[in-house]
């Protein structure tokens, strides 16, 4: 059906991509391959975070495998520093520095506990940060410094994130359900995003709801729904709330609530990098619950990354993405059809 | 010489190929790539096997990575279910069945332990399966389940099979015979055969035969015979009988004989499947004899991969097979000359 | 800046490469890759060393595979056996022995503990092999058998060892020194080869040098020069002498010297062997410093393939050698202009 070949290197690139977790980055650079080109993150004098093109101007070498000096980078070949806006402030045995000696820099933001860096040549655009409202608040356990390698290509993750449907059979380990009863059935496009929902009324409460709160034998109001904003922020919040309520932000905090965001950022057209967080409004202490959680999540992304980095072989083996379409294509289709028209007018754009 | 570049890839296709042993597919579906082509092999309701192109015809996820459910073969994704027949008889959340949810089947058969698979597109010929008379007979102890992973073409393998001069060489440490006395000298080709062989009569025993029989002081009439069917069978059998009977199948059955099988499977152009089975007619209880035997025959196969696999690479860099030719070559050169006829044949009926 | 497509293939072959350390070639055959062509090296019957082309020309099996008989090389196949000009003297199962029954032989020599193999098809050139008036002299420690596998076209290797500018930020952890003084400012270019040096006068021993004799609170004259006999010999000397004295060899032989020798051999366009060997006048039987000293330039060797294969990979990944030219590339320049010059040369002199 279907075809690879035409838009496997097509990426947005202005787009705040998540780089790394603040964290990952201490005393030492940190080299990372974003859109397949090398970046290299350093902390800078204001204590914030520099990123360079990973590269010296002069022989090529890694700046990564240089030094953090005086808020710069140092290459550690034979010591050329830079600023993080790329400009060469010394170049050791001469005092002149010649105009051609600076590296790309790429604008950059922290949020979330991420650095997150800006990939085009339009000007960076602030209101595009992804934010979470739930974030840092009391009241919620955040999970974080979720983090793995995938190797397959963005748009296979894209699926496998809007298609709730693989649960039942891929995560039957672990989240799956056998009654696929979870599945959204309306879906909503709007300018970058794509949305699905589902409210099953006077539900009874999942056993896992059970386990965490002891709801009698009554029913709840249970919602999943699902959102992907172009191209790289996964959103998946279930929630379990009193029956009979309005569906207010206020109510459904007094039942329980998972908001599940997951961050992709391509390295390259084989390989995805994968962040992810996790905020709960229950058991907020609980840590033993806390770890059999984060547990239970690496496993069922392993398992997302098995059979994604299984497919990425197949596409590029037989050169097509599929040969018969489902009716539980239908979310997926409409964000790589959304993800496809985003890349074509930026792409437009950057010609005219 | 010859030049490597245009048969790289020259598989014959209308043959049953050993796929796997019977007994490597059980509950859990089998990976294995024959011609180039990705199978999933699995056990069916009638208890026989199935073997379907690799591929889930929906989101391309391997069917090997599903589950066997009910004789059929169950993606692991999103739970699309696969008969024996790659007809896709169950789609989880629609009634629907598209007529574009099915995926290739290949015929199979099973015969002395082993699953064979047909490749081609022609009705499948029942008449070509091999058979081996003394398979499961009394008289005869059987070592089977013998696999190894060859990293060459399967056409360095036919070489080396019909090719028992080497054995004094490669083979020092193992069956090699210093004196090469053993090497056929008549060759016959038949319609998809070469067979090799010479009776050495009055000769004494070998070593070997007296360790496995008190000849007294006697002398003993003695057979190599080395055939190959073309594409992927060759039988290798030695015989040291009392001297001065007819060669008839009951005399050569009162002296010691082996029968050796190895069955080559083309995984791709640069890698062979390597099935074997021995048959002997004494020291049918001797298990420790069994073991070492094992062991001597593995070390052997693995000697000749090791030259085998050497020289696929010298092939790639140099682009050729051969500079220089020599008689022993006569055996192999015939068997690849046949096979390249059969190949020529069956591309021009294709087309035809 | 330089583009690296065009001479990434570009070796100079009518030259002697250092090909093994004579102790590496006993009883087994040594197979070595130079300039891309894969050889197999051999004691021969009158204690030298014989160089064939590692293939033999029946069915491709590496030589190195074989056995070292009787002076020369047998194939481990099927037992041809070839002498070390690369004729065949022996074919088993055949008196007669075909004219293509033969390999191509390379010309080899032994000097410096060293085996050298002469590339090109013009007359090997004695007085090109190279020579080391102190190797072996009774008042010198020598250390040798010195070799690494850097992951790196050997110009990369050129510049590294034509610039001494990069040892104070590469090699901080050991020969680095922050004031980095000891750059040679004259830069010469002769015939093949390109030397750089310079004397500080009365200049304050090192720490390093005070460890190795005591100056007192003298001053001495330090010396430290460069030189690199294109396409392969690089020698760093570095002298500390009494001060006052004329620049001769006695007199630098009254202070402490070390010569440090590397010899380069392209094994392909992207790997090098780096064969080092190590002259001192000093500290002539200290067994422990000796070990020291050997750890120290092994590490510093180590610190260089980091780099230098990290630049190949940007090289190759970015087509470029570089975009900002420095002071410090005066003799790296210098070199790799000579070695243009040489091979362009040698090119000519090839086509007419």
């Amino acid at each position: 059906m279907t075809e690879i070949a035409d838009y496997k290197q097509a990426f947005i690139r202005n787009n705040w991509y998540a780089a790394a977790w603040r964290r990952e980055i201490d005393t030492r650079p940190l080299a990372r391959t974003i859109l397949g080109e090398r970046l290299a993150l350093f902390p800078t004098k204001e204590g914030g975070i520099g990123a360079l093109k990973d590269q010296c101007p002069h022989r090529l070498a890694p700046l990564s495998m240089g030094e953090c000096i005086d808020g710069g980078l140092r290459c550690g070949y034979h010591g050329l520093l830079f600023n993080a806006s790329g400009a060469c402030i010394n170049v050791p045995g001469q005092d002149f520095i010649p105009t051609t000696a600076k590296v790309k820099s790429y604008p950059v933001r922290e949020r979330l506990g991420l650095v997150w860096v800006w990939m085009g040549d339009a000007e960076p655009d602030e209101s595009r940060l992804p934010s979470i409202p739930q974030h840092g608040e009391p009241g919620w356990a955040l999970l974080q410094d979720g983090y793995q390698h995938h190797a397959a290509n963005y748009r296979i993750e894209i699926e496998n994130l809007m298609d709730p449907a693989h649960t039942t059979y891929l995560h039957k380990q672990t989240i799956g359900n056998p009654a696929a009863k979870d599945v959204p059935v309306q879906v909503e496009r709007n300018e970058r995003s794509i949305s699905a929902f589902r409210w099953m009324e006077r539900t009874p409460p999942s056993p896992f709801d059970k386990q965490s709160r002891d709801f009698g034998d009554g029913l709840v109001d249970r919602m999943v729904s699902f959102s992907f904003e172009l191209p790289g922020v996964s959103f998946v919040e279930v929630c379990s709330m009193p029956t009979g309520l309005d569906k207010t932000e206020d109510n459904k905090n007094l039942g329980l609530r998972t908001l599940s965001y997951k961050f992709l950022t391509p390295e390259d057209e084989r390989h995805t990098h994968f962040f992810w967080l996790h905020l709960r409004n229950h058991r907020l202490d609980d840590t033993a619950y806390e770890q059999q959680l984060r547990a239970g999540l690496e496993k069922t992304y392993v398992e997302d990354n098995q059979v994604a980095s299984a497919i990425q072989i197949e596409q590029e083996r037989c050169g097509k993405r599929q040969f018969t379409g489902l009716k539980i294509d239908h979310a997926p289709t409409m964000a790589l059809r959304l993800l496809d028209t985003m890349i074509a007018d930026e792409q437009a754009t950057a010609v005219a």
